[in-house]
């Protein structure tokens, strides 16, 4: 049967049934997604959040229709009939007045008639492409989580969404190979793209001020010689709807870090510099 | 002769021939644009500069093709066959090595085979909405330049664009208006939409120390209990560009600040928040 379906929709199978977790590495060539669904009433200020930032949240896509966990534009990001935005990632974080409630497996019991869904680019992209121009990131060989720290680069407000800064990922480099990691990943656009800083400098100039103690994920060891080289990160949608808090009214659902969304997208659709309308 | 040539066509030819130079209220509902031109070898990077900061660069049109002053895409932007971007704004400036050298009032003599032409927004548009909405911004009820201020938001860097910070326009508003000001220019997503940071609080974010001493214009007057209130600029793109200095090797033209080119877009055509292939 896996022989005659496409490799993507497999994996989102197997993740509907719960028998993937954390899906770094899985699908290779595939883009993976975050998640970010609101009700409706606040679906106009997220899209806008995405428009004015769209590095740290490249829109990929987003369902049609209120309350419609299936239908998915732009058509190309998801191309099964059967596609169920509540089951088809590995796992989900539930928030309530901007605060982190419970993490489950799926979402149909709590999904309303009215939640719409934001498919957010993921650095999961370009990293193998790192890899494969003989620059992997030191988190891949390491086993351990992208160490990932919130910066103090603002959030440009949109509508509710009047907070926040920019969460960055940190891979490290020696200053010799940071134009060449620069260069791979400018071309993934919709997966946040170049670097935003790198360097001793560059972590000052993000506020950060010992990269040995990450926010979020694990902390990454440095060889001799090598600085830090940061990225947009997408957990910081996250962000924006905390820094809201109860300014948001009901249920707001997010992927749990790690569990991504494997989507019909390919690498190579990244490497066009046009912006599309979703 | 004037009846029958569109508004926005006949206010160009009046710029090409300087009879015109402050476009400020010139042509009203039609788009104005900032300019930034740029040897061909660093279009993409310029390009991608406004991509990834589409606040403070929105990206309205860029002539197709290096060295041809004439065809703009998308071609709605300019719809008169005898366009010249060298010629067609009131006033130019040319920069050398990131340093202002010279303005003049065409760019016949130094436009070069490759350049490349950039048309961003300008707030202009969204100006004669507040004023329409009974919240006419302050300067142009003094006769003033807006007031304007270099902000601590970096520009998220692009290739050989690796510098410069966001320049950021400011107009008083009491504090009960701020929502219907948000709301108001929230629509104008090509002409910089929504404000950045409003307030004290605001300002103080920015970095901004004192608000009665703008980097460029000149200060605004506040009526009592009136606050800052602040919005990207399209005079960011001059501030890339002097970051960069001597990495940029050839001749660089801007429009001056002010003198702008009035485009065939229409402020109805800015409602729309679907981004645009360009």
């Amino acid at each position: 049967m896996g022989s005659t379906i496409p490799p993507a929709q497999h994996a989102r199978l197997l993740c509907r049934q719960n028998l993937l977790t954390n899906t770094a590495g899985i699908a290779p060539g595939y883009l993976q997604a975050n998640l970010l669904v609101l009700p409706a009433k606040y679906a106009s200020d997220f899209h806008d959040l995405c428009l004015r930032n769209p590095v740290p949240c490249p829109l990929l896509g987003m369902t049609a229709d209120p309350g419609d966990p299936s239908a998915v534009r732009p058509a190309e990001c998801i191309q099964s009939s059967d596609f169920d935005v509540r089951t088809d990632f590995p796992r989900y974080r539930i928030y309530s007045g901007g605060k982190l409630m419970d993490s489950r497996s799926d979402l149909v019991e709590v999904w309303g008639n009215d939640h719409v869904a934001f498919l957010i680019g993921c650095s999961f992209s370009f990293e193998n492409a790192l890899t494969a121009a003989g620059l992997p990131p030191r988190h891949q060989a390491t086993g351990t989580l992208v160490a990932m720290y919130r910066s103090n680069i603002p959030l440009l407000p949109a509508g509710v969404f009047t907070g926040g800064n920019c969460i960055v990922s940190m891979r490290p480099y020696r200053p010799e190979e940071i134009e060449e990691v620069r260069a791979i990943t400018r071309a993934y656009r919709l997966t946040h793209g170049e670097p935003v800083a790198w360097g001793w400098d560059g972590a000052r100039q993000l506020g950060i001020v010992d990269v040995n103690k990450p926010d979020f994920g694990q902390p990454q060891t440095f060889k001799e010689g090598e600085v830090p080289v940061f990225w947009a990160c997408g957990v910081t949608p996250q962000m924006a709807v905390e820094a809201a808090g109860d300014k948001i009214k009901g249920l707001v659902f997010a992927h749990e870090p790690g569990h991504m969304l494997i989507t019909d997208l390919t690498s190579d659709a990244l490497q066009s510099s046009k912006p599309r309308n979703i």
